[in-house]
């Protein structure tokens, strides 16, 4: 290839502050060292975490930064000890690494990898030099990924290589957005057969953890938003019934309780919300249910009466649906060529790289599920 | 039997009001009704859910009342209906019954009995009528129960028959304390072999805890209590490590992570302290650490940054150890007669039943495990 080696130069849209629009910026990206692959974005999703860390942070040490966690390209080259990669694979880039060296990987418990704390650093402070670079200053590589780039620079622990029939701008929707949801109703929540279920929140996570309760063969699936506007999109994914807690006087988990006939088996939160992530765990049935917080904040302490949890209720988290990073991605992958799960239907918009801010007004104003950005000028 | 059928006039230690001593008394017990049982209680243990009960709820609708859930006796009458139990039967009464019958009963998942929330209520607000009297008026039975009388009257669901070996002046202990501990390690933490736990809290349950995760095979165990004196038992059952929070700076939890390369496997609360609650779940290891609450209070929230869960941590509450109220007691009772369990050491006094504030007082500072309390006037 005739950039390998070389400082590629290309576009990014680089979030200079918080709480400003991103900024379509000439960048330079530099060549992959030891262990790296850079890889031509070709397809990214825009996930409401990027929209946390640009609004919603309080750490202002992470600007400037390259945003975007949720894409998919081909590997453009690769440094030395790269022996998994090679130039021409597709690729999806991990929020989850997996080293399979670490006693985490090494474990069937978890999906996370101890290795990975390094890489990919959720502390944003610790993060290793980047590989972009704009007018002179070095951009944080989000998540050591930054998807809203045409070119990035990433750890071969954290990209997943895939099935070479994959289309890029369907599947870069596994990079986060529908592992996390699915994944957390089948791997976490263990959803089991003709069980009930709740899914807080419908967003592209809240409807991919509805497709992981149907496909675990759940009974029956409610559907929880503030939105109606997005109960039909539920109701194709497998939603049994809605419910918008405006429409009730009491709280939505006694609405839940008394529709269940006591609490549902699992209920999946999947906004990001403390007092909602209560809510989902006292809709659960005492004696066994199960609830996971699947929706991201940690501005605030999530609370609840600890009676709630001797009763027999169990409260667990779930990071990127629980799949090991490269091992889940490519089974999900191959699950979506063999139309076991959906993806098309995530995506309500696509627009390109440069209406990145249209994407995000979309997001914020609840009109859009997924906007796929694509990098046209390539 | 003589006294079948009518009403029999024995002591029993009443809790008049809260805040104060138990008062011995005469009283006067009903026979059995339809599905009832009349127990002649041989040996009881205080817990500390009886003081709990008796100096911090705020409930005084209780009163009065007879405390006392941790008993063993023989069985005097049976009423109607009743086949599985006959006169003379060695059993020990249930804080968790076990009707064979409702959706708890039938699923392995719980231990929980749907039908008990009669019997056996929680909300003493909704308390049967007792069978108990004394100066006219109608005593609460604790927990469907009182142990703290010479007879009281069961529901045959809430009654284990055990094997009539069994000597009574221990194996009371399996009523509660013992069980509670024990399973919260084994059934619910499920701890497994070569694994590191914590306990918190040096009390009966905590020791069981210990002896269940020494059972369990964990590797190393660390035992935590403010009181060092308790230190030498919690060595006895198993305990690797002794921790005393107060020769430290740095949090519990903090201290435990430095301890154990980022976090134990497993960590038990058993003390029930929300405080302790949250130390207990932020001890344990990102990925698969589990934090079992064992002990009880249900006055304030217990809170914890989301993260901590999404990180991978598993927060679940124990009810009796996860153990199936008839067939759990008769099964640690074999293991007990079978050397597979220890529960004479947990006992650090005997006394009478007309002693029982001695009792209290042994336990309220912390000099006692368990007081085993007999009923010599028979």
């Amino acid at each position: 290839m005739s950039t390998a080696g070389k400082v590629i130069k290309c576009k990014a849209a680089v979030a200079w502050e918080p709480n400003k629009p991103l900024v379509i910026e000439e960048i330079e990206v530099d060549p992959p060292q030891p262990n790296e692959v850079r890889v031509k974005i070709v397809a990214t999703g825009l996930c409401r975490t990027d929209l946390y860390y640009l609004y919603d942070t309080d750490n202002t040490k992470i600007f400037p930064m390259v945003l975007g966690h949720e894409g998919a390209g081909i590997v453009e080259s690769v440094g030395p000890k790269v022996t998994e990669f090679q130039p021409g694979d597709k690729v999806i880039p991990l929020i989850i690494s997996q080293c399979r060296e670490c006693r985490f990987c090494k474990s069937p418990k978890t999906n996370q990898c101890e290795n990975a704390w390094d890489i990919v650093p959720h502390n944003v402070e610790k993060a290793p030099v980047s590989k972009l670079n704009c007018k002179g200053k070095k951009l944080l590589q989000f998540m050591g990924i930054s998807t809203f780039s045409e070119y990035s620079v990433i750890n071969q622990n954290a990209l997943a290589k895939i099935d070479p029939a994959a289309p890029l701008d369907k599947v870069c929707l596994l990079g986060c957005g529908v592992c996390t949801g699915f994944g957390a109703a089948v791997n976490d929540a263990k959803v089991e057969p003709g069980s009930t279920c709740a899914v807080f929140g419908l967003g592209a996570v809240g409807l991919a953890a509805i497709m992981g309760c149907k496909y675990a063969g759940a009974k029956r699936i409610i559907a929880v938003d503030v939105n109606a506007n997005k109960f039909k999109k539920a109701e194709e994914f497998g939603a049994t019934d809605c419910v918008n807690p405006k429409d009730h006087s009491k709280t939505i988990s006694q609405v839940l309780l008394e529709m269940t006939n006591g609490g549902v088996d699992y209920s999946l939160e999947c906004v990001g919300n403390v007092e909602l992530m209560r809510h989902a765990l006292e809709s659960c049935l005492q004696g066994w249910g199960v609830s996971v917080i699947v929706g991201w904040t940690d501005k605030h302490d999530v609370s609840v009466r600890p009676a709630q949890l001797i009763a027999g209720r169990t409260w667990k988290g779930s990071v990127f649906g629980g799949f090991k990073g490269k091992d889940g991605v490519a089974e999900m992958v191959r699950a979506y060529l063999d139309h076991k799960v959906k993806i098309d239907e995530f995506i309500t918009h696509n627009l390109p790289l440069d209406r990145i801010n249209e994407a995000i007004e979309l997001l914020q104003a609840g009109k859009s599920i997924r906007t796929v950005l694509s990098f046209t000028s390539q």
